[in-house]
């Protein structure tokens, strides 16, 4: 147990404080791109948070190893999909409220609400502990809800 | 605070469906679903070797550090894909081609070539020499290309 567990808060470790920086300048050739961008990160984190919140649930066998993985995982995705709301891409196939644009501080604040909810998971998740993790989904969940609940249309 | 997490943890379950039996990777409710999964892995993944490809080949400024990030992501996002290629998840919205499923080892071990090159790339991203990531970013585009010219229709 001692040497992966080791080798996975290493990698946490260097996932950490790669992802705790800003990405590069979001670059985005066309609107378009960085709505499907921003789309395809949200698809990433829901699958790798609802495999550890169906393990809270206890919907599926709750295996810390996994777990973990999945909740670093979801870590590193809840940092990238903000830097893809550019100007300009309100339009499309999206369902982003044009609000977003309005109220741009707001709707960042929300996501760095998600991030910390995230990243206390990922924490609770490194742990082992299911109690944790449970309460840790269910703030993680709660602030997902509240963006999707006034940023996104059904 | 309670009805709300309850409520999430069983849309969560829900969406998940009833594969409890499985392993955590290999869950998907629907073929659909894994479809969805694994492009939208893809899709980061391709934006942020995008990013460090494109600083290789002078297209946008060099700096060490965003590549170095973006070079950590696209190999966080490379080990993604793979486990969502289920059976009965070749017919659907999908540009792969059927025989990936006559040829799983095959097709795996393209995979595994182009994770290692990512790997390499990460290493070199890491070490901020813009000559050896040059390099690496052309094998790991190389070993992109092959699985592409596979195992996608165009």
């Amino acid at each position: 147990m001692r040497a992966p567990l080791l080798t996975l808060l290493m990698t946490t470790a260097a996932l950490l404080g790669a992802a705790a920086a800003q990405p590069a300048a979001a670059q985005f050739a066309k609107p378009e791109d960085a709505i499907k961008y921003r789309q395809a990160a949200f698809t990433v984190m829901g699958r790798h948070f609802g495999l550890v919140a169906a393990m809270a649930a206890g919907k599926i066998p709750f295996d810390a190893k996994a777990a973990a993985e999945n909740a670093e995982i979801a870590t590193m995705m809840s940092k990238l999909p903000y830097a893809a709301f550019v100007p300009g891409s309100d339009l499309g196939d999206t369902k982003a409220k044009p609000k977003i644009w309005d109220e741009m501080d707001k709707f960042k604040a929300a996501a760095t609400k998600m991030q910390g909810e995230m990243a206390k998971l990922n924490a609770a998740a490194r742990s082992g502990n299911l109690d944790a993790i449970k309460a840790a989904v269910g703030a993680t969940g709660k602030s997902c809800k509240a963006c999707h609940d006034n940023y996104r249309e059904e």
